[in-house]
């Protein structure tokens, strides 16, 4: 007998809050994290940065979609358009209800899309209130890196399955091995 | 009844290949990663940088440790040395087979402490030969992050428990809040 069809959880997109120039490399690997583990697109919010953009339209070429990359909407406008079309916002921060079984069931429960907002420890207070996210969930009260919040929050939330999407066009893919690399051109 | 007390799964080590001076935020997340997710420490093989270990050495004396940092070794003696002392060698890298439960469990069912290595695209291909790396296995098979795939891999291993952690000494502590920050000091 077959299992029953379970519905995919709502989808998810990442506004990444605070990005500065010299933050290059930490800001691509938020965005491809957000692609690879599942999120719909990111948004960089206030701020318009090229190479980001290149970095991420590039590996979408390369390595399949869909997805998108904003740029430059002010944080507050991307915030309330995503309530104002009925959607959650969970910000990741250090400060908040670690990120039990108990607090992801509180957020699944609400069975709406989610936009998950990664700051640094300097955001703006606002972030916290009632206004902007309905939750502010840490992964563990201990400092480390928004990258790697929002890979656990990811992981946990599509509960791993979102390591075995399957990406549309691009031009590459890689073959598991146990040993050595394969990579295949699926495409010219 | 209580449930049966159970061991806590052998301990883990991060070695980081490959870091360059301009890598240092992403190399500090790395660390920072390994520390709050329940690795001992970190070994950022081959180079010296006195700015990645003041920033490890702060974080540690501010929120907590046991957790190490030593730099410069040379990446193979530090695999061999881990090897000859029974250790266990797990290569994160996108072209290895995916991190499925049933990889998790093999790597389990060796009940070694285990040395997970993080490079980039670009490590030595002999990363991936029987002599250095006994399991090569990848976060997705799509190109995203050392941090993240690290964070993953950290919080599969640990079933979530790490983020329960508490830390000896520290200076801070946070106090987990649905709304708004707290922290208090425990310590001069």
């Amino acid at each position: 007998m077959e299992p029953p069809q379970t519905q995919p959880p709502p989808k998810i997109v990442v506004l990444r809050w605070g990005h500065r120039p010299r933050d290059y490399r930490v800001t691509t690997h938020v965005a491809l994290t957000a692609r690879a583990l599942g999120a719909e697109g990111i948004i960089v919010s206030d701020v318009q940065d090229e190479n980001i953009r290149k970095s991420v339209d590039k590996i979408v070429k390369r390595w399949g979609g869909p997805f998108f990359i904003e740029m430059g909407t002010p944080w507050k406008k991307a915030v309330e358009d995503w309530r104002a079309q009925g959607g959650l916002v969970v910000h990741l921060t250090v400060y908040g209800r670690n990120l039990t079984p108990e607090v992801l069931g509180e957020i699944k429960a609400r069975g709406k899309p989610i936009m998950v907002i990664v700051g640094s420890q300097k955001v703006p207070v606002s972030f916290f209130s009632e206004k902007i996210s309905d939750f502010n969930v840490a992964v563990g009260n201990q400092p480390h890196s928004e990258i790697s919040s929002l890979a656990v929050f990811l992981d946990r939330y599509f509960e791993g399955k979102e390591l075995e999407k399957q990406f549309e066009g691009g031009e590459l893919r890689i073959i598991p091995q146990h040993r050595g690399k394969k990579i295949v051109k699926i495409r010219p």
